[in-house]
């Protein structure tokens, strides 16, 4: 725990349908599964004061900065944007960008942290679009899905990043060496898929780069585990998660439905009410609540915005982990490999051109 | 059942995975459900008369029409095509079209089915591309969930197509008067969704058609039921699918780990054997087996290839329905009705100019 010593969050205290209450509840849990984190909590010190104080130990692990205005939850993305730094989670993302905290957490709205963190952090060198991952359970645990629902459009050029992103990703998430990453596709036609996953497939092929590529795979490959890093579009991975919660929804309800029209039904529950626990905590959000924003100069970590304490606690437990890694170090490290075989972006070419000019320039 | 007295079924009973057994397992039990319904069989006779020998009511209601080729699970749709009429599939798509029966029912390869089905039935009037209806379970029952994967690209003018088919299709199979239809998108971000479904939405809304257009859903609401149509594109579509298909079975796989665990859980099963089997029915995807190719003059149900016969059964059900229900009349009213108030297709464009051409040639 000692390498945690140093580690400090913010907090946007006011993201969240039932925030500040189940923000302060989720850091009372994470003070002490991370005995040597602090937080810096940013919002309306007068709603957050009085919940701390009811956690000593959080109390003496944090810090209140007072903001007063906060970004709603159906605020247009837009319109927070232009509020600029009158926010919690526009002050909450600075605390990054000014290098005191090492990550920051935000239940609130997706659109408006997405758009200041883009603003405030910039996207690392190399990468156009940022992509917010998911942590997708399977039955060898879980795997990484990306993008769920940063970017719309697919495009071929930020789908190889996105599998860039992804591999650092589990990388340091799972623990893995070589995880695999494949596209996700679909395989009734003949010509596979539009052309923006062929081209990305092609794309890293041709790459030469050093990366466990599986190629394809179908959406129920993504419960099956087959691979570890899943690679779609915005669109695409926002309507597959939450097709597959929805999904899940229905089998529970069928399934209570079932034990509830009978006796010996519910007399079976009794004896394998274990069982059923157990399957509730594996079906359960709130373990893998967190979607991270990848491709940033920082670690920008998003929970549900209606999880409760417990699921707030997961997205810190994810965003501990994302700042205490090297990721940076691993997306750049990949991106340099693949950076001979491909054209600049738009970005890299205004860079280029911007640099010429400075070159030139009196 | 008076009004299946003249119902005559076109089968490929060499398309699916282990046809033609399963083909005619299925027809066997298809025979007892629909006592007037009869088969027009198309496929290897040597292979096929042994098994229909085994069922003589199914021996008294069908007839083989002899083919030796077949179009296998993998071949591309391109080159099954090239082969036209030499093929169990095309002939028994060709019977349609020649008025011999209502329908063709295959569980061979979608795409080769989907190509062969537009080149020999033709899209409707007014139609640009067919689509794929599948029926997707929910609280309440059903809903029909379009395009599942005969379509790539996202096209604002196809998704309202797709939603004046899915509409008529769930009027005739779920005898809804005003079923409620919705264009499938994600809801994370500002301008939601892509080009496409916006247009498509603002499209049908601006037509003044008389539809219960409920607007937007996501992902989850596919399996909430939210609506009883949901239009999306084949690509969007077949990944959901698919997924939901995923998820269905890491739970399945969670409860039976769950249940082997304990001494307990095992005993309560047994109590509870009842609730797992209704629970087992209600997510064998055999029960729904079928997807419809809506949008051409002519019945076409693809069953799933790796199904059994009672699967089969499942999808012969589904084309009879369909058969004897008025759904292109339903479909041409909605077209008629939303006609004036856009652009003509391409299609249509080339076939006004031909006609002023023709009315001006020689």
């Amino acid at each position: 725990m000692t390498e945690e010593a140093e580690c400090i969050l913010s907090i946007d205290a006011m993201g969240g349908d039932t925030a500040p209450q189940m923000v302060i509840d989720g850091l009372a849990i994470s003070t002490i599964r991370h005995p040597k984190v602090r937080f810096l909590l940013h919002g309306d010190e007068a709603r957050i004061a009085p919940l701390v104080a009811r956690h000593p130990v959080l109390k003496s692990r944090s810090e209140t900065r007072h903001v007063a205005e906060m970004v709603a939850m159906d605020e247009k993305p837009s319109a927070a944007l232009r509020r600029k730094d009158v926010t919690s989670m526009w002050r909450s993302i600075a605390s990054v960008k000014d290098g005191e905290a090492k990550a920051i957490v935000s239940a609130g709205n997706t659109g408006a942290l997405m758009a200041m963190a883009r603003m405030i952090l910039k996207p690392m060198p190399g990468i156009d679009r940022p992509a917010i991952a998911a942590l997708w359970p399977n039955p060898r645990g879980e795997s990484v899905v990306l993008d769920v629902g940063a970017n719309i459009g697919p495009d071929e050029r930020q789908l190889v990043d996105f599998a860039i992103l992804g591999e650092a990703y589990a990388r340091v998430i799972m623990g893995l060496e070589r995880p695999s990453v494949a596209i996700l596709n679909i395989g009734a036609e003949e010509v596979k898929g539009n052309e923006a996953v062929k081209a990305a497939a092609a794309d890293i092929r041709a790459s030469g780069i050093d990366m466990n590529f599986y190629g394809f795979v179908e959406g129920d490959d993504i419960s099956l585990g087959t691979v570890d890093v899943v690679v779609t579009d915005g669109y695409t991975g926002n309507v597959a998660l939450k097709t597959a919660e929805g999904a899940a929804k229905l089998i529970s309800n069928y399934l209570s439905n079932a034990i509830r029209r009978s006796l010996f039904a519910r007399i079976g529950y009794v004896f394998a009410s274990g069982a059923f626990k157990t399957l509730r905590e594996k079906m359960d959000p709130r373990s893998l609540n967190g979607g991270v924003f990848l491709g940033l100069n920082g670690v920008v970590v998003k929970s549900h915005g209606g999880t409760d304490g417990l699921g707030y606690a997961s997205a810190v437990d994810l965003a501990i982990d994302v700042a205490k890694s090297d990721i940076a170090s691993k997306i750049q490290s990949r991106l340099n490999e693949i950076k001979s075989h491909r054209p600049l972006t738009a970005l890299e070419r205004m860079q280029a051109e911007q640099g010429a000019v400075a070159a030139v320039g009196p």
